[in-house]
């Protein structure tokens, strides 16, 4: 079966307190087995998840810090520091950390990128599958329908180069299809397949947008088998538990 | 514009020497915009890139790997071992190397599933962007279209549970699309834009098959922006290099 991602038509500038529901029903006919999947800039936007660096005093940590990196503002990493649950890594210009909600990513998700306004951050949701959750109910209000939402980021990876979109948040989605058991086409069983399903979404919904964030939104058709009646466990579900992880 | 990835028909067994592009043209007409993904187990089955086990004889360092990992078979272990530059984990019943090429995975690639024969593995490509490069030399003679030619495996990640689909060979595609120096729809500079596309399409075409081997190969449309004329740098292109690594 195919599978098609297609951009919603450009969105106008989201400010706290919009309904980004009815923006996206504005723009798409979801279907039940749909999936939207939205760039968190326009959630964290809506939800005002927005802080004014001019009104941020940098720590002595964060000054030294940033010092370290050649990072130009120490209020921008000491908004970094305040959405970190961990410093993973700070070297040769980078600082790769653990969010609050255990998301492993450069900056903590903090982000000056298509955001107005030349002293404005944007940080992640709160608790993006809450957002996502949020945002499936309200489309479900105007819309008649239940598409999964996916909320994504691009992250960058160990080992490789560059940024892929993963997911952030999701509703209505099962983010990890297991194979395990179940057997190939020649009777084996498949003993290591499990697929990480939301990020594969993310990624594909990635390639029908261009970056200069006017595409917040892509619709993507064709996975329908991935999308549940629940809302579902949440991109949460995908963090490998520190215990479990070989790379921290 | 939508972006879309299909399956062509199922395949047949492939088996070493045969002529995979005859295969992939039998079951799609390419136009030269498409990239076409080709999960690497064909393309390895076809290069005769297949050990069988009854002709391994385990070293003592396999032996002694398998034992600690619990793996069932050092003979297996063996010829991951071979397959293997250096080997950058080895606990908790996972054995994560970095392989001759260059890529970092669980067991340098070698795969026991979709194997027909109780005794056989499948090792990686010796070189995944020329197996790119020669497929698409030889789809070009055989159907007058250039389309891109990517060669994906499953890899789990750092961080996050579950596999994606990632680029391992690529030609006339360039992997990886760079918007640091532009700028976002206010004007801003992108700092730290620079997309994994290969990575993105790997990912895209894994949500159009299922895992059962039978589709190997997906043909993406709408991706056209990044095939270019000229096979480009390969998905080599993608490793990062290990000095600037934080995470081996």
């Amino acid at each position: 079966m195919a599978v098609t991602a297609a951009a919603l038509d450009a969105f106008p500038e989201v400010r706290p307190g919009d309904d980004l529901a009815a923006l996206i029903a504005d723009r798409s006919t979801p279907r039940d087995d749909d999936v939207l999947v939205i760039a968190h800039k326009v959630i964290s936007k809506a939800e005002g998840r927005i802080r004014a660096l001019s009104e941020v005093t940098p720590s002595k940590r964060a000054r030294s810090l940033a010092a370290d990196l050649g990072k130009e503002d120490p209020r921008h990493t000491q908004v970094v520091l305040d959405e970190t649950r961990e410093v993973l890594r700070a070297s040769a210009g980078v600082l790769i950390t653990v969010t609050h909600h255990g998301f492993i990513c450069a900056n903590a998700g903090v982000d000056r990128s298509n955001v107005p306004g030349q002293d404005a951050v944007v940080m992640l949701p709160v608790d993006p599958d809450a957002s996502a959750r949020r945002l499936r109910a309200r489309l479900a209000e105007l819309t008649g329908a239940r598409p999964a939402v996916l909320v994504t980021d691009s992250f960058g990876r160990a080992w490789r180069h560059g940024q892929t979109d993963v997911a952030i948040g999701c509703a209505g989605l099962e983010p990890l299809e297991d194979w395990r058991g179940r057997r190939d086409a020649t009777g084996r069983e498949l003993s290591a397949t499990w697929i990480a399903v939301a990020d594969e979404l993310a990624a594909a919904a990635d390639l029908a947008r261009t970056k200069d964030g006017e595409q917040p939104v892509i619709l993507v058709r064709g996975a329908g088998r991935h999308v549940i009646e629940a809302d579902g466990p949440g991109a949460i579900a995908m963090l490998r538990p520190p215990e479990q992880d070989l790379f921290r």
